[in-house]
């Protein structure tokens, strides 16, 4: 599962086709010379998650600016459509991890939200985004996973879509088995009846009482366990996205 | 899953039985004295990993030793027999990882392996086991995971037993999927046929060839997959040992 090259590969915004030529922003510019130290005529690998990816080369290294062109598609787009995760923001480290792991794992869309009883205020939502750039460079993702701006509970409970079940992980033991849940849901999402599920975890404390009684009066929440041990947030809502993955990949 | 109170929970060494009495060591005086602020009388959680998890009180605190008096027993000792985690060292926060969350999700024992392409070449066997303790503490578990002394790739594969699989986690998308394979020896688990598996997995440049080569041709290894997109060493780690728990949780 391990990567095996050091190909470079590169998130840019612009648009991607055969011979087009792509301006790299400073931070780019500065990995690719000043890091990887490439040079003119070097490889570079391309996605912008709507045109496929696209093996570039260097075309141009300036003081102040980069240009690759492009040269033959690799891979056609395809929707990756996984699970959306909702996660009270955690320490920083740990949010950074949520971030990373989730993008590696597939999730379609990053949803923080705060719970009452979430220790972080406040959440930089454009370091979220670059941790899941990387990630999703490093893991040969052809799209970004969307990063939400932060919201409260109620609201995200409020404006909850109906095509979507909400699987709350909970520490409470009295929840459905994890894998179970999941596999019935993805034969819903086989059928076309459904979208792939949203995974909830809480912040460090867990969720509060009166918010395990809102999700088990709601119809689309379902709780879920995963195992007789207190997981850490941040690892239930990995081991989440990774039963999820593992599901889908023995019906495919 | 997130702990949703703040209740101490402590490994020691010593017996624990009904009306004992157990001397902590300095680290743990420390954190329960001057961190948490403990004193006499207040409650502690200790467990040994032979005699269950009791209930304790501190007894005395001095300047320099603290004692904790044992009361009832709280839950008896179980066997935790989960997976073994064989692992390339990885940077340090990444070994950090892998061990906090092997433990949470249950993994029995951990084993440091060097292979070819390894880049770490020394491992502090000490501190991961503080890790693995600090994870048991804070997880619930009953036991703590055994770390064994690292080896080189060739040696644990020519001990390994013979009633156990080893399953790789491997990048080239040639591997069985993942939860398959895991039904398939849970079920040989559950018949007394084979013991629960060893799951394998990399450095950051992944597996050499040979090694690869090696794993085909060894009988109890099996490569496996994961996902179309390229996991991080620690993510893979991580998601094999979640599929199990999960996979275990659902057949119980």
């Amino acid at each position: 599962m391990q990567t095996s090259g050091s190909r470079i590969r590169l998130f840019v915004e612009d648009v991607l086709k055969h011979a087009g030529s792509v301006p790299l922003q400073d931070m780019q510019r500065h990995y690719l010379v000043n890091v990887m130290r490439l040079r003119v005529g070097d490889p570079v690998t391309l996605f912008n998650g709507r045109d496929g990816e696209w093996q570039g080369r260097v075309a141009k290294v300036g003081k102040n600016d980069c240009i690759v062109d492009v040269g033959s598609r690799l891979r056609a787009q395809r929707p990756e459509v996984g699970p959306w995760l909702a996660f009270a923001p955690l320490k920083k480290t740990c949010t950074q991890f949520v971030v990373e792991k989730a993008t590696e794992l597939g999730a379609s869309r990053l949803l923080p939200v705060f719970t009452s009883r979430t220790v972080t205020d406040r959440v930089n939502l454009q370091r979220l985004r670059s941790y899941a750039i990387e990630a999703a460079e490093q893991s040969h993702r052809l799209t970004l996973p969307i990063v939400t701006t932060p919201t409260i509970l109620a609201d995200l409970l409020a404006s909850w879509p109906d095509d979507r079940q909400l699987l709350v992980m909970d520490c409470s033991g009295d929840g459905e088995p994890l894998l179970g849940a999941l596999s019935t849901i993805y034969a819903l999402v086989e059928e076309g009846r459904q979208q792939p599920p949203g995974l909830l975890v809480g912040p460090e404390g867990g969720f509060a009482e009166p918010e395990l009684d809102d999700f088990a009066s709601l119809p689309f929440a379902t709780s879920v366990m995963l195992g007789s041990r207190i997981l850490r947030a941040e690892t239930a809502a990995l081991a989440a996205l990774a039963c999820w993955q593992a599901v889908a990949e023995e019906r495919a």
